[in-house]
């Protein structure tokens, strides 16, 4: 069962929410679990089908637009739908919401790369049918959306029809009334062609701003030699039309190819005839999928005895990682990653503290695409930091697609200046965890050098202190602070970093291309050295910012339930003239950063910062589970990481419908790697502090470290470390020094 | 010469410019200057009639819209546009812009009430005639523009040919990239019905979203028995044509009478026709116009002697204001006035910062319907105040026309809390001023008492002081800050008026209707008592904030001059990094409530903010004027003073096209009366501190107080007070009690 996700609800808000949970994707392409066959009329659906990074740009409208506001946001497109299967019994068509449903099968399959639904129908006149349908998108072949029907007849049948739809013409989903969907612009792509050619349907479509254009190729293949095919062209859809005597097993496949010219120049058609041709069958494609799957597993999979229901959810939120994580450097893996259109497709620094760490210790391949789409956006970071009024350096957009700022809303968006720091310690950890030199000497380099120099830039030094004003932090409930400690040491951080480098720099390639002399990094080393961390001596914490522990405690208590999330019931300024968070904000620098603060700070800042926290974000549960575990908060640390586990499957934020929640779906991992296990990663290696816990019996996962595979395993009072492969390597237990030697074990004592 | 303006530029920007110059109103209608005859195809104009507060609600795009943020915004309409005059001689059409013209005069009367065009003109075959076009809008039927028309012939000419349009189907002006214009929305209106009926010429249009309509009844009258007239309607527009034997002068008066439904109920043409039924001829009303002026002149006119270019400007500023502020009590007087769509004809601050006082020293009957149209949206305002999350109390909004909150951009807008105590500050004032105790014991006790409550649910007590937190000053470059010393020294102010005058209230209607407890009073006096004023010890000021002082200082004297002003030219996280203030900030505190500080921290607090001001906003000037003169910084404040008194007619800030900078216009008169005559309002009375200035040879105004009349006289080194109508009465002269009778004057050394 941990491995199969299994939903067989009709409900309407369970259906949309399915749409998600089942959302097959690789990455490149995602498909929302729609139905085939279609919904009838009362029901609402989020049909979709979107390429990672393949977007429009549409002007964003402004009340009152001021100096630096961004004139256009980029939007994820839902791109031409290839789903539709329309299936007629004897004239009755097919549909689950009439008739007699006698069994309805829905399932997910994590470790075979799949889904399937089987449905044993009676049509309102009597006929009898059974309906397998099966899908996948490859992992192999990332253009390939496959799907495979069998409709086996049970009563005597006349005939079945097969309506198959590719359509060019389609809207992304809108809603009003919450921040976190869009609420205009439907219309983002638009139909150019649609017709039938050697035996293939071709679809092409473009989004008119952004000028890029998606095509689909699509094949049919058929069990039976008899089948009466024909197809019209409707507007910007192909409609394929296969009509079979109804007495025998009828399958067919269709074969869906994606092309971009994101990815493939303009030969969309020809690309997209020329990878049909390498498909073999379904079948084919569904062993691919499980050797793709097998290998990934090998490396990534969590495994938990005790708690079937958690283990299921880890390895949902792995899977669909997966699915969603752009491997090409092209893309990134948005908020929602494919699954929906919730936050526009954008990129946040979700990528860089949540998502991006469990590849990097599983499939840091994977990793380092991530960061090679981040540095291809440096020459708009630059331009940005720019307009923003700094004569140096490289702010990154609080949200983006290719690069440019896509946020609306500067006091949540652009001023959280943070995400510049957080994709340069993403960098750092790169290296820290490959020790790639290459890597080191160009990309972290110029990384480093350019965002320190947005932070000489913004901050500057004050009696003694140097002071990074009127930003935000992570905690989007208070806005436009002073020396948000989150910032300030995340910051320092990036600073230290950059002066570090710079002195193991081999050659002047980067820093004369930069223009980066000894003068300025000085000038990075004193504001490291002089980064002010604000610090509250009566409660002996660091601060959030400057003035938030001055401000009034929020009335948690007495704050109805359904007055959450806040940010729906509150105007900002009520929001931001209170101590409450939305999520993790110094307690989450305590984790990223811990040097920067003894074990007592962190202890009493936990205790703090938890009393006013809402987790109204979603990125929030995973730290205090980490942090809990860090401190001995067995049964806090349990219940955080339990509410990250299955907030989608159990969509425990009501808002599943828009999308998966990939940064929580990463910070699961980090619960269980960085919080039980207590993995940190140091210059001197890998350590780990790990942690007892009783709800289950024991915790075992891989990682990737310098080119080596370990395996970890945590169970009851023991650790044992494990040297799968690669060369020996001393790790850290409780800061006592281990030595692994291939294919060894070593256990030792929590 | 200072009783008229004159500017005969055809230049297209100076155009534009006197179009907002030459704008004829009387607080309910206002039209824009423009030729009736037209402009060339390649001349840019803002054409516009406006009446006040008639308005559409036009929904607000938000590229993130949150909680609380207003859905719509009402923007004034530009109506129905009866200024259409086309003239053909001998079949060639009238303009400036083609033939010869022998000479133009082009002149606005100030005393008079009227402006006047005179061209001679030679049409391209040589016909010459001179036309004379005069207008005005009554101050006496306040529904009434009206437009004569005299043509006389100087060549010998065959057929004059008059088209006069009356248009119910007119768009609004929008431009890009200034956040102070509207950027969309041009078509707020949409005609009805146009016909003829009764001689009449009748043309309505409504608003769609606000259901507000707006007519127009037309008459004519010409001076001549042989006119042939004929006229048609062309969808919602009515051309009245009139062909006369060039041989005479032909004068042809056309009678415009709008009418709407915020004041003339549903009976727009009926109420139009019997208003026309009570007109005269053009002359008469001159004459109305006239006596109108000079009962307005004899208790607001201001004399300069020595500078006539000061003179011209300060009586320009005041007929200005005259012809905007609505003196009905539905409407209010807008940020540009009737003269433009700048700031899209909302009431802000400006009105009872910088224009209601001049109306309360000369016209208090004027002042008094300004705080009723504000009391007439306390409602909204008791209504916003719970949206933004307060459980009682009244929070006025930053923008509007009849009472919603009308502003899109909340850390600029909304969160400029200070204006509800602005507006209390303004009650306040009223009743010092004119004594009146019924208004007293109604209006002033219900909006002290509300806007008590909203700075109590606002801020709270921390160790012994009361906090305002997330609130925005005057200054809109530090936006989103804690404890403004200007926003929380109004509030103590607010707050401890409401405590005074719950202990005055005569009867407990008020109180009991508001459920308004002593123990509830009990809390204001707290908060009064220990409202938090943020004093820098080191610098001997009191912070404009809890954070300002902390900053760097921009640096602006190595800002590109092409850069001011900075908000177009920088994004707001920018600005709000810096000590960098838009306008006066504490500076105007220390006017405003002088008692707050004493000399010695006013003064450094002058000469500190003065140079971090960049005065991009045109309510700055003034005030630095009043209180250079009050530090004895004569120069200084001559030179403040200069700028705010022509910077309409000189177009120092080159915008006057979008309209009038109404609030400095008050702030014009503000400098004279608070600066230089150095008036203070005290429960005491009225108290003076004249300065002297050299640059003029005297300054003379007068001021209405408790039913008075006074006269006040500064010449080289003395002041005269004398009393020209009413009771006995003591003023007090650098602190000394000086007594006047009807009829005396008095002299002080200064």
């Amino acid at each position: 069962m941990t491995w199969t996700l299994t939903n067989t609800s009709l409900d309407q808000q369970q259906l949309l929410v399915n749409e998600s949970l089942m959302f097959l994707g690789n990455g490149y392409l995602g498909v929302r679990g729609n139905f085939e066959e279609g919904y009838s009329s009362d029901y609402k659906t989020i049909h979709g089908a979107y390429i990672n990074a393949l977007h429009e740009n549409v002007a964003i409208q402004y009340g009152e637009k001021l100096y630096g506001f961004p004139d256009d946001q980029q939007k994820l497109v839902n791109v031409i739908d290839a789903q539709g299967i329309e299936i007629h019994i004897d004239g009755e068509r097919f549909q689950l919401f009439e008739g007699d449903i006698i069994s309805f099968d829905r399932n997910l399959y994590m470790d075979q790369g799949y889904s399937e639904r089987i449905v044993h129908w009676r049509s309102p006149k009597g006929k009898e049918v059974r309906l397998t349908f099966r899908r996948l998108v490859s992992f192999v072949i990332k253009e390939l959306f496959a799907i495979h029907v069998k409709i086996e007849p049970i009563s005597p049948i006349q005939t079945i029809q097969v309506t198959s739809t590719v359509n060019g013409d389609v809207t992304n989903y809108t809603e009003e009334g919450d921040p976190r969907i869009a609420s205009g612009h439907a219309k983002l792509i638009h139909g150019n062609t649609a017709w039938k050619e050697e035996g293939y349907t071709k679809v092409k479509a473009h989004a008119k701003r952004s000028e890029l254009e998606v095509a689909c190729v699509t094949a049919y293949d058929v069990n039976l030699p008899d089948v009466d095919a024909s197809h019209e062209a409707i507007d910007h859809r192909i409609v394929d039309t296969f009509t079979v005597d109804g007495e025998r097993v009828f399958e067919l496949t269709k074969y869906n190819v994606y092309t971009d010219t994101l990815r493939h120049e303009d030969q969309l058609f020809e690309r997209g005839v020329s990878i049909q041709q390498n498909i073999s069958t379904f079948e084919d494609m569904l062993t691919q999928q499980r050797t793709y799957l097998d290998e990934f597993w090998k490396v990534t999979d969590v495994e938990i005895d005790g708690d079937a229901s958690l283990q299921e959810g880890i390895r949902f939120n792995l899977y669909h990682l997966l699915q969603s994580v752009g491997k090409d450097a092209v893309s990134n893996i948005a908020a929602k990653g494919l699954s929906g259109e919730g936050y526009e497709g954008h990129y946040f620094w979700d990528t860089e503290i949540y998502i991006f760490p469990v590849f990097l210790m599983t499939n840091p391949e994977i990793a380092k695409k991530l960061l090679m789409h981040r540095f291809s956006t440096l020459d708009d970071a630059r331009e940005r930091a720019k307009e923003m009024g700094h004569r140096k350096g490289a702010l990154f957009p609080w949200r983006t697609i290719t690069g440019p700022e896509s946020s609306a809303f500067f006091p949540a968006g652009t001023a959280q200046y943070h995400i510049s720091a957080d994709i340069a310690y993403s960098f750092i950890q790169y290296y820290l965890v490959t020790g790639d030199e290459q890597f080191k000497q160009i990309y972290l380099a110029e990384v480093l050098f350019e965002t320190a120099r947005l932070w000489a830039a913004t901050g500057f030094m004050k009696d003694g202190k140097f002071l990074i004003n009127n930003v935000t932090g992570p905690d989007e409930y208070t806005c436009i602070i002073n020396n948000n400690y989150y910032t300030n040491s995340m910051a320092k951080y990036n600073l230290e970093w950059a002066c570090k480098i710079y002195g193991q720099l081999e050659t002047d390639e980067v820093s004369s291309r930069l223009d980066v002399t000894e003068e300025e990094v000085d000038t990075w080393k004193e504001a490291a050295d002089h980064m002010y961390l604000p610090y509250d001596e009566e409660k002996g914490i660091h601060a959030q910012d400057d003035s938030f522990l001055n401000k009034e405690v929020w009335d948690l208590e007495n704050t109805p339930k359904d007055h959450f999330p806040l940010l729906l019931n509150y105007h900002p300024l009520t929001l931001y003239r209170y101590q409450v968070s939305k999520q993790a904000d110094t307690v989450l620098s305590h984790f990223l950063i811990e040097q920067y603060a003894d074990n007592d700070i962190i202890r009493r800042s936990y205790d703090y910062y938890e009393k006013v926290t809402t987790h109204d974000s979603s990125l929030s549960y995973c730290v205090f589970s980490i942090m809990a575990a860090k401190l001995g908060k067995e049964e806090k640390a349990y219940n955080y990481f339990n509410e990250t586990a299955r907030l989608d499957i159990d969509n425990l934020h009501k808002n599943t419908k828009d999308g998966l929640h990939m940064a929580n779906m990463g910070g699961t991992w980090l619960a269980m790697v960085y919080g039980f296990a207590g993995l940190r990663i140091k210059e001197t290696g890998l350590h780990f502090t790990p942690t007892k816990v009783e709800k289950w019996k024991h915790l075992t996962f891989p990682i990737r470290f310098h080119d080596r595979l370990l395996k970890l395993h945590l169970a009851d009072t023991t650790m044992t470390y494990e040297l799968v492969e690669g060369d020996a390597l001393t790790i850290y237990h409780h800061g006592e020094a281990v030595s692994l030697e291939a294919g060894q074990e070593v256990k030792k004592d929590i």
